[in-house]
């Protein structure tokens, strides 16, 4: 059973507790019976965001994508909190990831791509989404990455 | 009845005319039955922003989350545009708002707090929904505070 | 038959090969049984960008609208790998486009609409759309404009 769950073993992760939103808002709702909005989330573990920076300055491609991989994993701890259980996913429908970009810097997809692969890594096919990269000046607290996400599930 | 109508008259607040979109698009469109998605709204009122410039310059958080709730309450007008009775609303889904920021800012989940109180007072635990804060450098005309909206109305 | 493509065809249009996500996500998503997400776009054309650069500095207005539109095609391009044939649409749901902007542009809507008058001038009715139009300082690989959208289907 517990095929998701399993398959995050394996893979050595451990999904983070619940983000506590900073205020009236949820970590993730569900709607029409079977979607799931999950609220933007930062890098953060343990409390504490993974890098603080820009790409295209402070920070490199590579450390952009560990920032998305945590993004996308608080994601999912967030997702975790509306369905309890992952094997009630049918899809990953869209991920939407912006990037704190410095001038010149184009690379938001490379960066977004660590959000990316993760989800196809734990979901398989089930994980293969359409999705926007898109950079900006300044995200909440100084996170280089905020990633937003819209789940499917099976439908009872 | 008029339940959400009441609570507006007692918070003394009055919806604004419906925005009048600028191009070939329209203020909300309802699909799949009973799903609205809300188009991107300013912190315009009686035709003129409420303030202009941007958070961490010109602004202080107070001033940004008062154009945080105008740009929410002309979300509201938005919506009422297609479904004509608050009454209808199942579930605020998904609330998107984009905050213009000087270098260095960070506080825009602060600043977006004030589009997602007003939610909470006006539709109760119907109005707590998911959430992404995010800055950017620029914003339409100069709007310090964009938003947009997903609704989930009830099934008849 | 084949009324879209027949408009398509007596606007001159030619849709554009689906474009390839660089990463392990997809062009376009449908859920739901009767919806799409289209991933975002940027305004290549045969592998090009149409123009580099930013509103407000290196391009005019006019130049941000025809990459509106070809970042539009570009989606419809998306959408074509999901669903086939365009007279599948029920309705244009959601179109939400970003523009690259130096320091003092708010014309971003004026941007947006070469995207929205295509959909409209396609689609007819079915074609008119909620959106936002937001600025950011800098988008994937220095696209001035970037756009995605999200689409209903008539259900069979």
């Amino acid at each position: 059973m517990a095929k998701i769950e399993n398959r995050l073993k394996e893979m050595g992760i451990q999904i983070p507790e619940t983000p506590v939103p900073v205020a009236e808002y949820l970590p993730s709702v569900m709607f029409d019976g079977n979607m799931v909005y999950v609220s933007g989330q930062d890098c953060r573990k343990n409390g504490k965001l993974l890098y603080e920076g820009k790409l295209g300055a402070e920070l490199s491609i590579e450390q952009g994508k560990e920032c998305a991989r945590q993004s996308i994993l608080n994601c999912l701890a967030a997702l975790k909190y509306t369905i309890g259980d992952f094997d009630r996913v049918e899809r990953i429908v869209k991920v939407l990831g912006f990037v704190a970009s410095a001038p010149g810097f184009g690379g938001q997809p490379y960066v977004i791509n660590g959000a990316s692969e993760l989800l196809t890594e734990v979901f398989g096919d089930r994980g293969r989404h359409a999705r926007a990269a898109l950079g900006t000046n300044e995200l909440p607290f100084g996170t280089p990455v905020e990633i937003e996400m819209i789940v499917e599930l099976k439908k009872e």
